[in-house]
């Protein structure tokens, strides 16, 4: 057990008073709030700088050695505040940080969950820029928000945003969370549970090694439940408490023509054209309004409780603001709304490539054309299920399935062959909202948030939620705190100052009230 | 008119014995070409280094620096032989250039087409080979063909092939035609028909300024006939002769998403995502096995005549071959031969693009994704009633059609907005093979090949052929001579040699001896 010296210090002053006392220690929420927030206005350039600091570290998961400073760094974030910290590893995983602070007389214990690599980046996509300098602008850089110095601006407005990748996803909320041990530690507050974090490295990267990690250090990670520290605010802005997230599950498809290409005049019409079966194939995939045409695909999927219904009613339409934004005079789905379609499976056309188009068009036909889709998974799919459901569609549709690169012999012997490349996945997950825990997550967070608190069955994206509950079997819960309009997993991604003060605000709740409001 | 000086006295000269004597100087056929062949067989270096020289030279049409260098080159071969050539302008056109053989006492004006312009070209396709840095192989590199240098070899084997960009399409013919008059020089023989030589400088681009070109100089380039030399010999290695070809217009299509790539999980099912949309779009265009979708697409289509489809049937099976060598365990077309299927109209979707694939692949609902297609067109298809069927047809499944890019406010108006870029094009062509011009074409160039000539009703590559009769009013027929397997349009493109030689003996044979069979 990983204990700091200093908070170790600090409780047991505390707790030589008893019950009484610790509750003494307490504010009113109200005022523990306040508390939190006037630290934080003393002390936002020290904060931002030290998410510049770390956004400013590469951290895609297959490179190992930025990997590595990265986890280091945060290792040292958290002995910096008095916690230990370590690796912890399993196998070639990617190291996961873990941290902990057990609270003398908690009777609770809560992990808080985020993880610190990031989607690959291109500068070519950034504008030339490097996603892993981080810049911070006046606003959105749509908006035409221009570029700030962070040491020279006499203060900092709330609609600034840090750019850069993973400023968002998910470093931001790592952020949040050491400010929080930080302003409470200033107010003389005691946490209420025993506090655990556990900092993923390669969940852009589908979490290959997150089961075995969990199983490797199951004693360690046990917990009463698992906090997600992931994804965006509703795209009100108002704050949410999100009870479960879509699974995913990624392929890529290649099709094949000729072994060269060939003249699209002299063959065309005889040699199979690879993008033409591609677009069939892709075609009986999927329907523009996002309709699975996959035979069975859906069988696993089940229904909405009457409670996950309402509380998906109770959420304001973001709809119409949304599609003036982004230029949309239609959506998918027939005209349901936003969050009734992301608690469905959805099969998402990420790339097509064959051959060139515009300038790199020529009159050929071309030897292989190629698909990548990203599955999203709802409970109870597994990746298993929808693997064989479309392998099995694609085989009845007259499709040579193989798992590599077919061989001549093989071309010679089958038609309509397609290649595919199966990442690893993982399933959705709901947690019902009538648990003890999840009610006592939606009062601390309440008190936190300003206005109406929403409170959402299912996140759209992804996050490894199923294999807590599979390995550790403690529910999990979602707390997210970073702008919807991020430009997660895309160019300029980017985090709204005010999203980092609030999230300050609600983990700081959240460690110290969480334990005093648990039924 | 351009006559040269030396070539009218050498007219001059044996034009002075009257008929009989001309009929003198022409040797009996097989006579003639045992003539051409010896030239050939003593000169063979000098021929392929003339096709090195012009092949080294780049010749994509958009660059008109490197257009003018190429007819600047084929002007002073022209000269070299004594014959005066000299450009054809017309506005804005890339030139053409034009050469002119009289014959005192010929009755008939043949003009002879080829094109120096080529097909872009990407070293990155060649294996970082320059596509204009000719290299001499002894044979196909897909069977190790190995480098050799042209200067100290030894002898040159017909097997070695020539790679280079354009050195198949279409410069090989050009040095061919320019071989062959050097040829019938040496044997002291008179050419039977007047000669033009009209060499096109965009044909790769799509001819765009073709009939300007031809209209501008409607009396220079009267004829009785046109012969191209472009395309490739039958897959059988036979010569042929080709009395058509089909047409070709082209189209890039752009369908949009969000104005910005979202997160596939947040907003998939949602926000409409474009690869979808354009799989399912061109699906409807056309279906795996070739056929068209496009309903009236094909109301236009000539029906083959009785001896058309019998010249066709004649055509030797080349389809096992060409199975077993490009890997190919189908065929589109339900198993029909592939000069019938050439003699349809075809759809050729010759790209697809939409965000990353593979490594590049991410989690997201792209902004855009497109696609571009060339379609190859038959008598009496015209590129304006295949743009009418497709804009039609994608109107009534629901698709806005703009011709440029969408604003804002166009993309709050309309729901599946497409883009499509259309690229000038030209209707396909057949001309009777019954013509008493077809008839001589036929004689001559079966007095030259080895072994049965075929006729092919129509080739599946296009040529600009229906300018030739709608301008000038003069049936066209095709002479080709390259390789089959020359990677036209592709990378590593290449000629083999003995097709060289052949073509040469071809082009000698029809200047000699097209006067005198005409009937």
């Amino acid at each position: 057990m990983i204990t700091s010296r200093v908070w170790q210090a600090f409780f047991l002053v505390t707790a030589l008073g008893a019950p009484s006392l610790v509750a003494q220690t307490v504010p009113e929420p109200g005022g523990l709030r306040s508390q939190v927030r006037a630290w934080r206005t003393a002390h936002e350039k020290e904060i931002v700088r030290a998410l510049v600091d770390l956004t400013a570290l590469p951290n895609v998961a297959v490179h190992r050695d930025d990997i590595e400073r990265n986890a280091d760094h945060l290792i040292a974030l958290f002995r910096q505040r008095g916690i230990e910290a370590r690796k912890l590893t399993a196998g070639e995983a990617p190291p996961a940080v873990y941290g902990e602070l057990r609270v003398p007389g908690a009777t609770r214990t809560v992990v808080f969950y985020a993880h610190y690599d990031g989607q690959p980046a291109d500068p070519a996509d950034w504008g030339g820029a490097d996603p892993w300098t981080p810049v911070l602008r006046t606003g959105p850089l749509s908006a035409g928000g221009r570029e700030v110095d962070l040491a020279t601006a006499p203060a900092l407005d709330p609609e600034w945003r840090l750019y850069a990748r993973s400023a968002s996803d998910d470093k931001g909320p790592i952020i949040a969370l050491l400010a929080a041990l930080d302003a409470l530690r200033a107010a003389g507050v005691t946490p209420s549970v025993n506090l655990k974090f556990f900092l993923e490295g390669e969940e852009e990267a589908g979490s290959p090694h997150l089961a075995d990690l969990l199983s490797a250090h199951r004693d360690l990670l046990a917990a009463d439940a698992w906090l997600l520290c992931d994804g965006p605010v509703h795209p009100s802005r108002r704050m949410q408490v999100v009870f479960g997230a879509r699974g995913v599950s990624s392929l890529e498809v290649t099709v094949y023509g000729p072994l060269r290409a060939l003249h699209s005049g002299h063959y065309g019409n005889w040699a199979p054209n690879p993008a033409a079966l591609l677009v069939e194939l892709l075609a009986g995939l999927r329907a523009p309004d996002g309709s699975i045409r996959i035979p069975g695909f859906s069988d696993a999927v089940r229904p909405l409780t009457d409670s996950e219904i309402r509380a998906a009613a109770d959420l304001p339409a973001v709809e119409p603001a949304l599609q003036e934004e982004l230029g949309l005079a239609w959506t998918e789905g027939n005209g349901a709304r936003l969050q009734d379609l992301v608690m469905r499976p959805a099969l998402n056309l990420r790339g097509l490539a064959a051959a060139g188009v515009g300038e790199k068009a020529r009159n050929a036909i071309s030897t292989e054309a190629r698909a990548s889709i990203d599955f999203r998974l709802v409970p109870d799919q597994t990746p298993a299920t929808v693997r064989e459901t479309l392998e099995a569609h694609l085989r009845r549709q007259g499709f040579w399935v193989v798992h590599e690169e077919p061989d001549l012999e093989t071309r010679r012997a089958h038609a309509r062959i397609v290649r595919l490349d199966w990442e690893s996945g993982y399933p959705g997950v709901r947690t019902s909202m009538d648990l003890p825990v999840s009610r006592a997550v939606l009062q601390a967070v309440g008190e936190a948030a300003d206005g109406p608190l929403f409170r959402v069955p299912m996140l759209g994206g992804s996050i490894p939620i199923s294999l807590f509950t599979e390995v550790l079997g403690a529910p999990t819960i979602i707390v997210p705190i970073v702008n919807h309009d991020n430009n997660q997993h895309a160019a300029h991604e980017n985090l709204r100052l005010q999203n980092l003060w609030d999230g300050i605000e609600v983990y700081a709740q959240l460690f110290a009230r969480l334990g005093q409001v648990w039924p």
